[in-house]
């Protein structure tokens, strides 16, 4: 499906960096979803550079709607959010013509495309495209918070620097609701700052690692044996452009513990079962078991850096080295927190669909 | 798509533990593939249980084709493998009914099946349908390996212990595919195995984190926004029971570096481009590179533990404890790196023939 | 997708004439749907040759269940029917080896298989699959009707005859679902069976038109802009052997009539919205409107006709005369209903999941 | 998948009558492919109503690229065409809210979006979406004419006359792509057009037949079991508002011939295998047989007449008559034969891209 994703709520991005715009289209969604723009608009807020650590490309992301709304709900036929491109400098892609950009996609672009491709600002490999994840999430955000589902990231760790776990899963996601930076301690969130803004002063960039949690799905959802709630997030996930790695759970640092440590014992709580760890993070046998969901993932720092790079020409097939001018963000992690949400958003709302039917999440009738 | 994965490549599967067998029908396939028996006996034998420290259930596997083979070859039509059940001993399953063994699906199959599900050894839960994505995948495992595509994965974890990297990768493949318990380095092989058996010994279980390796995949394939090459994998290696986490390279262990750390630098080198670091394992916007993929698997340790646990009886929502008995693995992890490498070759001919049509993996004409 | 159809619930058919067998794989089914054998059996018998004008090819059609049910209902979880292949005569296929006998998929086969396939019977292109349909389609039958949803087919027209049309639907369908020659009209079903009699007898063969009705499907139904009622079910009743054509309602004959002939008016008729005719077959802008599903299938002549052909030999591209002897059907037509039946059951199920979710269809809890 | 179709190439639509405007994504298109803007225009003027017989309504239909385009080729990536909207009359929809115009799909929407959906011009149901199929289509029929393959259509049958049958293939194609009312018969067009304008003056419409031929497409191209070219083409035709069926070759008006008469006799000329009929339209078993694919699609009369019709208030549960006024066609199927022609090619570079790979309709490199 390329460039769609989804069984019963399918979203289908489509655009290029430099080109007239980017744009969503959702499919499936139940009719009579309120629309919030204010809630579009905030999300899309979080997506964009922020203050002195960002990108000197500012674009407003003034998003409109070219289908599926009417009166300020949805119609139930496809809703295609669109956002012009406007704050697009005129540097010169020619001087990088069939230059490698290290971590970039230049040269697969080019192997898969064979040149046709839009070079301009990544073209269709832009970071740019998450926009549209955001505002087409954004729609399903609120939907789930109207069914008592919510969800918020947090920048779990960066240049080696660790926010604290969540506590109050509830209060904490309002809190990284308000936040522009999304860390739960005010005090690691400086320091975080900090280090990417000294990064940035050498000309270099950093990653780091999000946390996602998701309270209030249902106990019962997720499709084994290839849908399975891992596989669908983790799917999704690794779309956004630096992904790296995705864990549930204790994941990666608790492959070194024992069973008797690792599982979670389920215990009867206020007449509902509940587990009393969460190391498997939601999710037994690919299914939701009621918990929060709980979730990582691995950013690698923006490869935009500014330090000198040996790469190639991959048409000549010559070393060449490389410095790169332009405008960059010393760090995506934070503006990733935005997409993860949404994306997380478009997976638990197609799982949900799938589950209760195309109604469920639509307006009151 | 629920139990099948693929889109130009579809792999479906069936099967409960201890119902008549565990299948799988391959899609898709080109005509021509010649059918290596032996090769699959191979394969399944790396997922059979492992000397002194498996499971007492010990399937011999055999598997028959139900359609789609002739003559030895495929057909291009459905190809069916089944494999019977024949060890199925007689626990009584009654005594677990309704009680949730942590870390298992007992609890969210209820929520999803409301009861209906087979209860016995897991049903359709069990790691035993593996065996029949392990039959599928040897068949293009070996339909890769005509094309000069190579995988392997070895145990790069266990208990703290750690496996070398991958150092030449056609080598240490070929090392793996002739071992019983895949870890390249000797010493380290006999360290994790006591360690599974100290596990063992104490009625614990242990996890681990597998490495594998992809060689000979031209640059160019992955199919991104979504079906890029890292999401299709993860998508996929998330249906193995027991995976809690999957990263591309550096993974989360890279998050820390900087960009000019992390970036892999392009250089031509006999008139080939390569990188000279693989931070990105092999693959750049969600294309590869040409570089040998390289990817991690989060094992958990195996749920069935044998020490007393607390837990519930979901039907009548009382706490209750649990003592398991019965046949189980103290690890899966070593058997799980065959379920691994099948599911890579499924995923990578699934890309494969998208991208150079159905004929390509086909036998010659 | 294939040989996989449905986007809720799909089914998978796998299989050869003369390999070990034929089989289909449900997956999505709801829990707790009840498995009546004697219904399966029931349509079974529908489609297996009849009397003194069908095949002297006679299997028992004995299914049972590889995974998917579990005391007598479905698990939720992939359901496997397979049927064994029994009955397979000893012909000399390679009398016919690149032999294109017209009218038939030898030659495209060879064309997109490139001699691969299994030429026996005519391999995955027999019209032996639809066995294995029939017996998916008839849990589904019965899961329908458990909701109010009735399916019936009758031969509609054959060699020039016409049986009458749909009187009280629901009487009818219940009298279609006793007779193993699906004719309303008891003298027309006379005169067909003579009819294709008289063409045995002359060593040829005759096709129809089937006519089909689903009663109770609630308004509102469907998945436009492609996913159409009409398109759904068109999608898969082509890819029953021998299916030329597909209408709704008035289908072709009512092209030429006006607007104001065709329209179906609305009226209220005890507390409910019906139309006071059904030119639209139950359907408008490819939703059902609540009104009776009514559709036309063009069934061609069995292409195995006893008198001489001119056709190929594709391999060494020369002209060639063919005689065919063996075990051939003058009409399948009358078979064809079951399928037909049972892929209506299919898609109409497939709706109802995605519409109301995947519990909809399953046992009571 | 609703609103998208098609497993290598994939169309989504989106948009409604008289919001914003109306769209398409093709996503898997091969890079390269070049742009006729020129070919786009000309085969979107076949879609707009044709001289003194349409609909007051006239939209120029500029289309514009929102993705996918550079530098007047495709880039591999999705590529969205855009038509905004912009004759929209100012006509009281309220006057009709909750009133079921027979024949449309107000009341079935109704009872599928709950009152949500655009009511204004039949909002996603209307006719008008099928501009931006024809746009998209366009661009894939140039890209299969650069391979050799035609596709066109004529009005076979419309108001009881019949126009001659396709004779010479490329020519009868070449002289239906000049022609704005397309039948090959030039008197009997004049006809034709004389029926439609008494329709007209009589406040009434008609309907009729359409038939499709495809030339140069290669034997071996299908993917049966379930998406074989009759099942393909025929759910991609059903979705053009009107159609109520579709026949391949002989169709229905065969299924009284015998096997005899019915079967295509294979032959070797000039070196090639040819049919020397073409009742089967161009597929066995649903598979290409390298000759033309022929096919019919029934078009119902549009179903806005200006007489009084009896029908429903669907909210009120009450019987009401209706008098439609407002902008419609007395005929849309000289117009859908420019969809027909756009279906066609996606559906036809759909399965050619999934045979031979992405970039089999690539432009030169």
């Amino acid at each position: 499906m390329k460039n769609s994703f989804g069984n019963n709520i399918t979203v289908t991005v489509f655009g290029e960096s430099h080109g007239p715009g980017i744009g969503a289209v959702l499919d499936g969604l139940a009719p009579g979803i309120q629309i919030d723009e204010g809630s579009i608009r905030s999300k899309l807020s979080m997506r964009r550079p922020y203050g002195p650590i960002g990108t000197a490309r500012r674009e407003k992301d003034e998003f409109e709607f070219l289908s599926g709304v009417y009166s300020g709900r949805t119609t139930g036929t496809p809703l295609t959010v669109f956002i012009k491109n406007k704050d697009v400098s005129s540097v010169d892609y020619d001087s990088l013509k069939n230059i490698a950009r290290p971590g970039h996609s230049d040269y697969t672009a080019f192997c898969k495309y064979h040149g046709f491709s839009d070079p301009r600002g990544g073209g269709h490999f832009s970071g740019r495209l998450t926009a549209a994840i955001v505002a087409a999430g954004a729609i399903l955000e609120s939907a789930l918070e109207a069914k008592g589902i919510m969800i918020g990231t947090h920048i779990k760790r960066l240049a080696g620097l660790e926010d604290r776990d969540f506590d109050d899963y509830e209060k904490d996601i309002n809190k990284l609701s308000s936040l522009a930076f999304a860390v739960l301690d005010d005090e690691v969130s400086v320091r975080m700052q900090n280090a990417i803004k000294a990064a940035a002063d050498e000309g270099d960039s950093v990653g780091g690692v999000l946390e996602s949690a998701v309270t209030g799905v249902p106990a019962g959802v997720g499709e084994p044996f290839f849908d399975t709630v891992e596989g669908l997030l983790s799917h999704a996930l690794f779309s956004i452009p630096g992904v790296k790695g995705v864990s549930f759970g204790g994941g990666f640092s608790l492959a070194d513990a024992k069973g008797s440590e690792y599982n979670d014992p389920f215990a009867v709580k206020d007449g509902k079962i509940v587990t009393t760890t969460n190391n498997n993070g939601g999710v037994n046998g690919g299914i939701t078991n009621g918990m929060p969901l709980l979730f990582s993932v691995a950013v690698k720092p923006t490869p935009s850096v500014y330090k000198e790079q040996q790469t190639v020409n991959f048409e000549k097939l010559e070393n060449v080295s490389l410095k790169i001018s332009g405008r960059h963000d010393p760090a995506i992690i934070h503006r990733a927190r935005a997409v993860a949400d949404a994306m997380t958003a478009i997976v638990i709302a197609d799982l949900l669909t799938g589950r209760f039917g195309t109604d469920y999440l639509g307006g009151d009738r």
